[in-house]
């Protein structure tokens, strides 16, 4: 198997050498820190130690959100993987394994999805029944092991997520050497891509003063129907729910490079709020990569509790919390960047108050395009956001 | 209430005048019918009939499949609902309310999403606790109602689904105007609008030769990345699984207008199947749109079930069958179109046989780009494919 495996590697290395990509710097940097992470097996073993890698702690207890820097950062903690402990060997094996599939692909200049590098990865160790991985969530927590010894984003591990969410906007930008306007991209948009760090999306002509991201695409559509983003000169984009990663990264590169303020239109509900958390302060669980995703001056410009009088709602649009709404809105309510805010306290106190929740799209009761026209129009003349 | 309604009708009538768009004439057609509609109670009661509409049959029992055409079809089955009539005055009140919504957006040339109409729709009815609809799911099968009786794609009702799925390769199009170039649209790509009908979407320069269907959005990335559709000279396209109505209907076209073959490369498993089978068939749920979303001459491309063998691939990325997918085998060898295929019964016999399913993903065991370099270019080259 060992011999089987290094002929197969020395075929695709011959494959690949002619077409092998010059590597960005980036690309460069970090296969260097990967190749950094083999050489120490090698050097500890010279030294006559027993290899480890010091993995820093991905649990809430080694999470804290910075006061300064507005969002939610890694601690210091570490776990220590040992070679030559039987409950450490085999998860010291695999990160080895995941640092090897991501050299390979960067050297080669290819991408692939978390599920591609399972499959890349997974095989059964000759001379036994053991699999290097059983299933997908055996590989996956492996992966952000990687990322945070290396201090590197998936994406520059050459891993992509899925893809969700467009964009349409005064902007143009190169993709991979394609000239996009997205001024020009009529009903449909542009694919936000999964990766969009700067060897990959380079920023052309910017007009647009702001970006509106809207939390669906049934929304996004109408604000593109009514060329909001034309008649108020900023970019459009969503994020299909949850923004995924490329959205996060690319509002967030919007936002430093460019700088351009984040209006992000919400639903006012728990998860309109938890959304507007992620992109401001980061996720608690991928905290090391706050630093390059999230926006902490990202501005909630979505419906607000006080919308049902303000806007003079018809009673029929209310939809009651639930026990679990209640209970998220609580618990958002306490998060450290949530907690001194007296708007959002008032904000969040109030829909438990209402004990109603509202959907952006209740807007079209007062009119099909009152949420284009009015609303946030509206906020942005009154400047009439939280933050 | 009436007169305030009439009042607030007014209002929006006097307000969108000036800027109305001129209809295309599929708008004009779908408005006459949807007026014929509403006419049919004027000219009922003057005739001092019960008003009534004879709405077909959304049931199993009424569904065929056309063995000549090889697409699923209504049958003529029709269900009378009256006016006067306690159990069915509410669901008639609602089909004419979900008439009356529907000509409102296509007068005001505007589109929106199901959830938007409702929210149109959604009051109480003054003087009574009654609510038009409680819940969205009240007034989504009123809405198939009014497609089926009027014989409109939601999509000529103005009403647009959830936007999933993207689209690249050497084809240009018009989209409300603006010129796409499927070409030079980098990493991201066009995203597929969920209205495409030719009065938003016009075909204009296409060089490709056929389309391939990809059932994922990562694998789709693998074959942007790799550049399949420019050396293959193809489109391109993806649905995020279960191809959402845009993409469906965007395939039928592009086959059916520019005359292209259709390549659908999804997993093999019954979930591929029966993508593939609502592709190829339409689907039992929404018989009545076969006509304008199946395409009988989809090819499968996907994974076989003798690939594990031909392919020669590791033990490590098979996935044993559970109780679900074997049920789900043997339901969609049965289906009508499946049924006298011999290559198809050979296949699915032989995944039950196999015990296990194969992801497309699971091709990355062999080499990154296999699956474009080597899987597909050889079944187009030596035509093996199930149709």
């Amino acid at each position: 198997m060992a011999k089987k495996k290094v002929r197969r590697k020395k075929a695709a290395a011959t494959k690949t050498t002619a077409k092998r990509p010059r590597l960005e710097q980036r690309d460069r940097k970090t296969i260097q820190e990967l190749v950094g992470m083999a050489d120490q097996v090698v050097s500890t073993a010279r030294r006559r130690r027993d290899p480890h890698l010091d993995i820093p702690t991905r649990s809430l207890s080694n999470v804290k959100f910075n006061r300064r820097k507005r969002f939610i950062e890694m601690g210091n903690n570490t776990n220590r993987r040992l070679l030559f402990n039987l409950s450490q060997a085999k998860s010291y094996m695999q990160t080895m394994l995941v640092g090897s599939g991501c050299k390979q692909l960067i050297e080669q200049g290819k991408n692939t999805s978390i599920r591609g590098l399972y499959y890349m990865l997974k095989h059964t160790i000759e001379g036994t029944k053991e699999n290097t991985f059983e299933e997908q969530s055996d590989c996956d927590p492996i992966i952000e092991d990687v990322e945070v010894f290396l201090g590197s984003l998936r994406e520059e591990l050459h891993l992509y997520a899925d893809k969700r969410g467009e964009m349409v906007g005064n902007l143009q930008l190169e993709d991979n050497g394609d000239l996009i306007d997205c001024s020009r991209m009529g009903s449909g948009g542009y694919g936000i891509p999964s990766i969009v760090e700067p060897s990959a999306i380079k920023f052309k002509k910017c007009r647009a003063k702001f970006v509106l991201h809207v939390e669906k695409g049934t929304v996004w559509q109408r604000f593109n129907e009514d060329k909001f983003w034309r008649k108020h000169n900023c970019i459009l984009t969503h994020g299909a729910g949850q923004p995924p990663r490329g959205v996060r990264r690319l509002l967030n590169r919007l936002h430093n490079e460019l700088d351009l303020p984040i209006f992000c239109l919400l639903d006012n509900d728990p998860w309109g709020y938890y959304i507007y958390s992620v992109i401001k302060q980061g996720s608690i669980n991928l905290a090391y990569e706050s630093q390059r995703m999230a926006i902490p001056k990202a501005r909630y410009i979505g419906l607000r509790s006080k919308d049902y009088e303000r806007c003079n709602l018809s009673p029929s649009v209310r939809i009651d919390l639930n026990d679990n709404d209640r209970k998220r809105a609580r618990q958002i309510a306490g998060y450290p960047w949530f907690e001194h805010k007296k708007a959002w306290q008032k904000e969040i106190a109030l829909m438990l108050k209402n004990n109603f929740k509202l959907e952006v799209e209740s807007l079209i009761s007062k009119d099909i395009s009152y949420v284009t026209e009015q609303y946030v129009p509206d906020r942005l003349t009154d400047k009439d956001w939280l933050d």
